[in-house]
């Protein structure tokens, strides 16, 4: 294949540390990797060219953290909620009955739809939990599904004790019977740690049951109270834990010395009109942060990432450069990846054309489409 | 023209107090109009036939409040702003001085973008205010330049008092020879009464010169203080009271028992972190309201209806149905306008068709562009 070089990009957002920002830019890719990038005046001749018009040029939005393997409709439960009425239908378990009716082949359609959602909002790498089956054979067969779809998969059996199942019975099937036959499909393993999920014993077995089983550690921890999944996520070495609303100090020093990310979903806030985390303590502790959508359909129905990266700005107190570096180089540190969320020489060729001259304008332009060209 | 009937209308959002959603519904438009609305198996024969395949039908969104027609960057204002950091530059004079330096054609080009990209969001309707000319001459090019696009133009010269300029001599120009040059391409004259910008004797005064000159009146009233511009505006009749963030109980009272719509703009809070509008007191009040996005550069470059429409379930606590009523009615209300933000036979065929099941999921699914097809 032949190298393309792109230029007259406005600026460059390249969401490496050692030159993060470069104004008019190009970039030159070849074989679905960067080969070079620097002024455009100092770019070197390629077979191909591409005018980026001025516009920004960013990494393609790593999107870490997401729930696509479902059925069912939960929209008058949203409804509701925003609404100030009673809702006593079933929640979290009415999608896990609908993802149990369904065929793999409407669970496959119904993700590669979001998938495809989130790349025309210029998202190219997409994490995807199970956790809707909650059964041996439909978390098996949701990460099938997944692992059809993407490289990052993740097994989240311990997602919420089913309805009519005892508690450490189920515990001890999501570490057993149910790992085996999810793992062969995973990378990671994730578990809810939290009030009415599960607590920190149990947390701490399946983690490291999934570990055994050559899966990576990540935890869904204090989203709704300040309970222990960030300690015993940075305790086991997980590459994230997730959503961090709730943090005492000593989480936030735990998080801040640490290689585990603080992946920080502001679209579960937004759908559950609940405080935000608060990233300005986590960045001005030395932690790294990312943002991701938490897509699902019970808190957080987004896909967006351009919303993430306005809400970081407008609601967790997030410059737009921490912004744009949380939803990039952030959500590929949450994956330990360093070939995506960077554009520089080796990294793959995930890039995003923004019709905007910078990528502050996804926090100054909210909710307008601006992804003009998604590239991967 | 031949009718076209849109079947398989999984919800039809109408827009009409007397029918306002009808399921598994059918449209009729013929020659522009709609001629028939009522449940799919209802639906007269009709010689072309369009299939929503399920899908949400609404009105195309009315924003009647939008400044489209400026020059010049501010992008570095908002950095600054919602980076912490200290900006000293010019603010809205910044956008005056481009704007007075830019050619007609690149106002017209730059405007009709701006509307463009309000289009492809769902919005058919849209207002737009003239403001940052400032001069008899800049003022009155500007509302040329957004007559040549939209039947909505607003006389704004009163949107600020021009640096190095006598307040009371420029009040006298806003309501004389200015007016004089603007009204032949002027709808609507408004005065952003504020504390720092027009006092109520300034802005009766305008308002009342403009209504001599044959506009209707509409006031930015109540933003950031408790000042008396939404007094003014039901005293004036005047179609709408735009922002009503800061509200007595008396504002509140006289809108609820006038024609005046509340118009609610929460891109601007949101851009500037501020806090929002009370929209469930004007509610259950019984004031009609509007929401739209006050699509500037200074304080809400969004143009995004859906994202204001989200923000209002979010932030503004008005339920998902409210959200869209304001959104299409309302927003018709503060024009005064009979024949958009509704479909029921006689009205204008300016629809949209959502990628979704219901109207809720603009809301529900913040950020994602759902707009799959926009007709008028
Ligand atoms: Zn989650
Ligand atoms: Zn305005």
């Amino acid at each position: 294949m032949s190298a393309k070089l792109i230029d007259g990009i406005g600026l460059l957002y390249t969401g490496d540390p050692a030159r993060e920002e470069i104004a008019d830019a190009a970039m030159v890719v070849e074989d679905g990797r960067v080969v070079w990038t620097g002024p455009a005046a100092e770019a070197p001749v390629a077979d191909e060219r591409e005018d980026a018009a001025g516009r920004c040029v960013i990494p393609g939005f790593v999107d870490s953290h997401a729930h696509l393997v479902f059925a069912g409709d939960r929209t008058a439960e949203f409804d509701a909620r925003m609404s100030g009425q009673p809702y006593t239908a079933g929640g979290i378990r009415t999608t896990v009955a609908a993802t149990r009716a369904a065929s793999d082949a409407e669970l496959a359609t119904h993700a590669a739809a979001l998938l495809a959602e989130m790349r025309r909002q210029g998202t190219t790498t997409v994490e995807i939990k199970s956790g809707y089956g909650l059964s041996v054979e439909d978390e098996r067969r949701s990460l099938e599904i997944a692992s059809g779809l993407v490289d990052e998969t993740t097994y989240l059996g311990a997602h919420v004790v089913p309805a009519g199942v005892d508690a450490d019975d189920y515990v001890r099937l999501v570490a057993g019977e149910m790992l085996a036959a999810c793992a062969p499909y995973a990378k990671w393993v994730d578990v809810f740690c939290e009030r009415g999920a599960f607590d920190g014993d149990q947390t701490r077995e399946i983690l490291t049951a999934g570990i055994k089983a050559g899966l990576l550690p990540r935890v869904h921890a204090n989203q709704l109270t300040e309970g222990p999944g960030v300690r015993i996520a940075v305790e086991l070495g997980a590459a994230s834990a997730d959503h961090c609303t709730h943090l005492s100090d000593a989480d936030v020093d735990a998080l801040a010395s640490s290689g585990t990310v603080a992946t920080l979903l502001p679209g579960a806030e937004f759908s559950t009109r609940s405080p935000y985390p608060d990233a300005r303590r986590l960045i001005d502790a030395g932690a790294t942060v990312a943002i991701a959508t938490d897509c699902n359909p019970g808190s957080s129905f987004t896909s967006s990432m351009p919303f993430c990266v306005a809400l970081a700005v407008r609601e967790m107190r997030m410059t737009p450069l921490e912004a744009i570096r949380a939803a990039t180089y952030g959500g590929a540190r949450a994956l330990r990846r360093d070939d995506v969320g960077v554009l520089r020489p080796g990294s793959r060729a995930d890039y995003v054309t923004l019709d905007a001259p910078s990528y502050v304008h996804l926090a100054y332009r909210p909710g307008v489409p601006l992804v003009a060209a998604v590239s991967s």
